[in-house]
């Protein structure tokens, strides 16, 4: 059977077991009629900030549609749109089952916490496999139509121009519902803090707490449908980039049938990793020492050993069964011959020959980079470890420790990351060159339907326990969803350090693809990438400035919608005391529009500069200095954004999950516990690495891809 | 007359300058008997900590000398000491002088504003003209030795390794310096506001704080003697590369007597820029406005003008009359002819002829960005626009919206002066090429006399400030020396601003030096600089990480011996009831004690990073992939460390800034004023931005230098 076909039927599959999934979580009970009339307030709020959301997003995609199609015709405007599309669909469908459960979540703790995790975890695993199944198909399903059914060899500028197109609609509206949601659920999280639990002094998810739904559609909106676009995105773009840059290093050098099949193995990699992914999530479950970070460790190690051989063998397939035959040696010379600059670069790309061993060997790198990554995350923000704990001790001394300490571990936090991508890099490129780096990047992203399962389970206990809490459930059910969410708080840690790290990959990966693509379309212009360029250095500071801008931004946003919030809150408390009193019913509706409003308005901006950036880079150095530096710098500016962007997104996220829970290991009793004055600290502490954490932090990742595919479009649609 | 010798002269100049208006200061009186004690306590506080801190750096001192003479030879060892003996003479009569002013300007205070300006700018020039002064007359002095008394070419090796030996010893001293009295300041200052502000109630600078006088000691041995380290080591380290690339680039190529005035070029321009820095010394004061900025901008102002004709004469005369005529023409093919890598990076290099005129344009940029930095940091540091009253704004919903706006604020100041370094190299780099960029960077750094006296005018008032509040001086002195403080605030984020930027220029010259002199020593070693190397990028994060870690290291530094003198201060109160009722004095000089052997653990580990992470990257990069990759990795991470120190630095600097003046601005009666919960918020962020501005911000850039140069001593030990 062909590949690629059974990588599509990999992906249906994915979309069943989401099907199948889901009616077993729906078929859960809701528990009492107060926590379904909670649970559809979340749902309402969540759904038509959503709506609105897309709405906006839909604009700007349609503008950038009719740009596509008008610089690049029909078939990559249409294949932007397939990716723009599917990734809303993925954070809606993300969104959808994610407010059904986390009630559910809420009644399944109140029986035990088993049932609790499952219920959670399942419905995490809907999203992820939807994820990982969803970008599966769409990659899959369009090189499949334009190779099989419309007749493009795998090489054809048309199959790479789609490619990149997908990517391109994938990641623009991924930085939107990433952006936006994260403004939504911080903006909403900070002013109910704020208000509720400094100033009115009533507990984190009081019922009385006009933000309260508004806090809960947050979680949804941001942690979950965000998240799922973000992860959406970082997949098809890794895949893509991978089977672009194997259609551009080696095309020319391979049959045809070769190509096809090297193509084609990057799907199914992520085929199999699907399957290996389902299987692990059957091994979730609590041991004897009821360890719930043991439970999922659990599916993700077997998802993990389960892929080692399935990628073996399907490597050995997609290459005719010989992996010891060297790749690439025929194309060892070719892409650009008459550029005096780019056979010099070329050479350094190494295309020198590499066997199908090399790559399962890059690919177990891509395996190994991953589980150290959850490894140090999960060390920087568990609740058992040094970094945590040393935030929690240091809340003792006052807010202004916290604050000292919790940036001192966000800055540390990057320090063993960066050493494995580094490594990691070194290893895959020297068993393989650029192409060894890629199938590291794509072999990482293979597991994502598993790692989104063991995040997007996160914000569904984080809304159970506040159900639990306004529902006014017994304190031992909030006690098992507050555990339950404490490890939620490192998943959601881990899936943005993976993101981020894969994302250090992909860059080099895309950025292989800006030079190849320079030397087919620019063969007579000379561009001089070396470090000594001043151009080179002016192109980094540039690319560096952009997540610092850029968080600058998000970090803005929040605090002014915060602000927002908290004098809406306080507006409602004072017009209306019976709201305190319990007497009468805050309006939730009010307090969600108006953070809808806000978050979609906060978006716009931040959300463009990526796009914007790269062309404006490229023609005022091109006017300054000609054409060869302005792709110089370009070029640069890829890099930097990667070189920094890095260090901003594994400091925010680290950081922000460790303030988070520092405060979690006050509040179960240590420095003084819940109402210390160490644990108002904490509260400090956990606000500031709200933003951090959940808006500027992970938005870094879907910022990064696309300033790496316009640059790449801008490269296509000057040369047309 | 030689040029060498009247820049000689210029520095003897500033150095008279030094010693005839400290007698000035030293002649004010010192007012009553319990001002004199409590200054007297702070002086021996401050000598205690410099001659401790000074014996255990002369330890690593004494093995680096011994290192570098094993390696390279007398001469740079010799060098080497000179360098590492004035960064600490510096170092050390900065602060003699400001601990003697400190109290003198408490009691002008109580004269009048412009008594109490006068005698604190008076102090700050004094160390700011010593800094330059000695600054130049180590470099010109060396310079003139061996080439006019020894009789050496000037291009020659030993000159050439003379510099840079010279600025290894400032550096590596500078850094010692910086941290230990960053670590030291500010762990005194988070101790003693934590527990006298927080906890007892007292106010700042309370004489029952047995953490006072450390606090105080600490603003004279960080924020005085280690600034002027820092400035002194930027100082050689910039004139000193110039020199070095002038030699490397152009040496082969011109007569002797040519080069002779080229290279002595950067020494007269430091020469004569202190000679107008000692005019506009004279027009600090204050106008019918009494703005203290506007006192401080025209001294600025009138050094920056006088400047541009006097650039112009002196450059006019070191290159023989003739500014039209062309320069560097001759030497474009020179360097490493047998080098396939290198002809190629040279072109790029620029040696395409430049005239005088050209590198005065090149002065000018230099001046422009020098300007624009003061400019940009005095807006987002001053109490007059929005990023300090937003950070003030956002105290009133409390602490976590304080310090969340503080991030943002700091994130967001990294983009203006990052624009304009960007401008400013490729201005530079259009009129001149690299040589141009050295010649902006070098003007810039002429005048750093002018810039270190507006800075080291800051701790002096902020002394004073202290020593009248402990002396229990009338509110009006305290009013005054406030004003004048956060004015201090401003103008040291200004130098370090102005210190971090001038390092993203020489570290380009730096890096220009390690690939030339790549070239000169390993030319049969092709190194690929290209962004397309994998090991480039390796190299890249690898340098970007250093900040980083730094930076926690810095931060954590100061939060541990931070926690120190809080339990000290706490066991102080708790043993001797007497001290807060006022009856018994407390044991300032345990707490000193405490605080000093605090800050001299804790400097050790973080300065020995940079010095030896080039040498471990190298060496492991060689040893995996050859001696070529290591090389490009080293290289690489030259430009990763100053990508992404600019941006942590800028980010750091200013953001401390804003914190800090958003505080004063709330005690100048905004936002419900002193003892407000906005004013507690701000305490926080004041809490928070002290490490950022003054420990782990600064140091940055001597660590920046100090990477830099250890790679080229590396090459250097390598090829002996």
């Amino acid at each position: 059977m062909d590949i690629v076909v059974v990588a599509i039927l990999c992906g249906l599959a994915a979309v069943l077991y989401g099907i199948v999934t889901s009616r077993s979580v729906l078929s859960a009970s809701s528990g009492s009629a107060r926590m379904v009339e909670i649970a559809a307030a979340i749902q309402e709020g969540a759904k038509a900030y959503l709506g609105r959301q897309y709405t906006t997003i839909a604009v700007v995609g349609i503008v950038m549609a009719v740009l596509v199609f008008l610089f690049l015709g029909a078939i990559p405007a249409a294949a932007f749109v397939i990716g723009a599309v599917l990734s809303g669909v993925t954070g809606f469908i993300g969104m959808n089952i994610s407010v059904r459960a986390n009630v559910r979540t809420a009644q399944g703790a109140s029986e035990s916490l088993q049932r609790g995790l499952s219920l959670a975890f399942k419905s995490g695993a809907v999203t992820g496999m939807l994820v990982a199944g969803l970008a599966l198909l769409a990659i899959a399903g369009l090189f499949y139509a334009l190779v099989n059914i419309v007749g493009y060899a795998p090489n054809d500028r048309a199959v790479i121009d789609a490619l990149v197109a997908l990517a391109f609609g994938a990641s623009l509206i991924s930085i939107f519902a990433r952006l936006g949601g994260g403004i939504f659920t911080k903006a909403a999280d900070v002013g109910a803090d704020l208000v509720g639990k400094v100033e009115a002094g009533i507990p984190e998810d009081d019922p009385r707490n006009p933000a309260v739904i508004a806090d809960n559609v947050g979680d949804n909106v941001g942690d979950c449908a965000g998240m799922a676009a973000d992860l959406f995105e970082t997949y098809i773009v890794t895949v893509g980039a991978t089977m672009v840059l194997t259609a551009l290093l080696l095309g020319s050098g391979l049959t045809s049938n070769f190509l096809y099949g090297l193509m084609a193995l990057p799907l199914i990699i992520g085929g199999v990793c699907i399957l290996t992914s389902i299987v692990g999530t059957v091994f979730v479950r609590l041991g004897g020492k009821q360890s719930i970070m043991g439970a999922l460790y659990k599916g993700f190690i077997v998802t993990t050993l389960l892929s080692i051989p399935a990628l073996y063998l399907v490597t050995q397939w997609a290459l005719g069964g010989d992996m010891s035959a060297p790749i690439g040696a025929a194309a060892a010379t070719s892409p650009a011959v008459d550029n005096p600059v780019a056979p010099q670069d070329q050479t350094v790309l190494s295309m020198s020959p590499f066997t199908g061993m090399d790559l399962f060997w890059c690919m177990i790198v891509g395996l190994v980079i991953t589980g150290l990554i959850v490894w140090i995350t999960e060390y920087y923000t568990s609740t058992e470890y040094r970094p945590v704990k040393s935030i929690a001790a240091a809340s003792v001394t006052g807010h202004g420790t916290n604050v000292i300490q919790g940036l001192a571990i966000s800055l540390e936090a990057t320090a063993l990351p960066t050493l494995v991508i580094c490594i990691g890099i070194i290893a895959a490129y020297t068993l393989a060159g650029l192409i060894g780096i890629a199938f590291a990047a794509t072999s990482m992203l293979a597991l994502a339907g598993m790692v989104v399962a063991l995040d997007a389970y996160g914000p569904v206990t984080d809304n159970a326990g506040g159900i639990a809490e306004m529902a006014g459930l017994d304190d031992s059910v909030r006690t098992r969803t507050d555990a339950l969410d404490a490890v939620g708080n490192t998943t959601k840690a881990v899936t943005k350090g993976y993101a981020i790290g894969s994302a250090g990959l992909a860059a080099l990966v895309l950025f292989g693809a800006y030079t190849t693509d320079l030397d087919t379309y620019f063969a007579n212009v000379e561009v001089d990438f070396a470090l000594s360029n001043p151009f080179v250095v002016v192109g980094l500071l540039l690319g560096a400035l952009l997540p610092y801008l850029f968080g600058a931004m998000g970090m803005t946003a929040v605090g002014r919608a915060g602000g927002e919030v908290v004098r809406e809150v306080r507006e409602q408390f004072r017009s209306n005391p019976g709201i305190m009193a319990g007497t009468s019913k805050p309006d939730y509706a009010r307090t969600v529009d108006l953070v809808t409003k806000a978050a979609i308005k906060e978006m716009i901006l931040p959300s463009l500069l990526p796009v914007l950036t790269p062309i404006a880079v490229y023609f005022v150095i091109a006017a300054v200095a000609g054409q060869r530096q302005g792709f110089a710098a370009l070029g640069a500016l890829l890099l930097g954004v990667i070189v920094s962007g890095l260090f901003v997104a594994l400091s925010m996220t680290s950081g922000g999950g460790a303030w988070d829970n520092a405060k979690k290991y006050i509040e179960d009793g240590n420095h003084g516990g819940k109402g210390s004055e160490a644990h108002k600290a904490a509260v400090t502490g956990d606000t500031v690495g709200d933003p951090y954490k959940d808006t500027a932090g992970p938005a870094v990742n879907p910022m990064i891809k696309i300033t790496n595919i316009v640059a790449i479009l801008l490269l296509a649609a000057l040369a047309h």
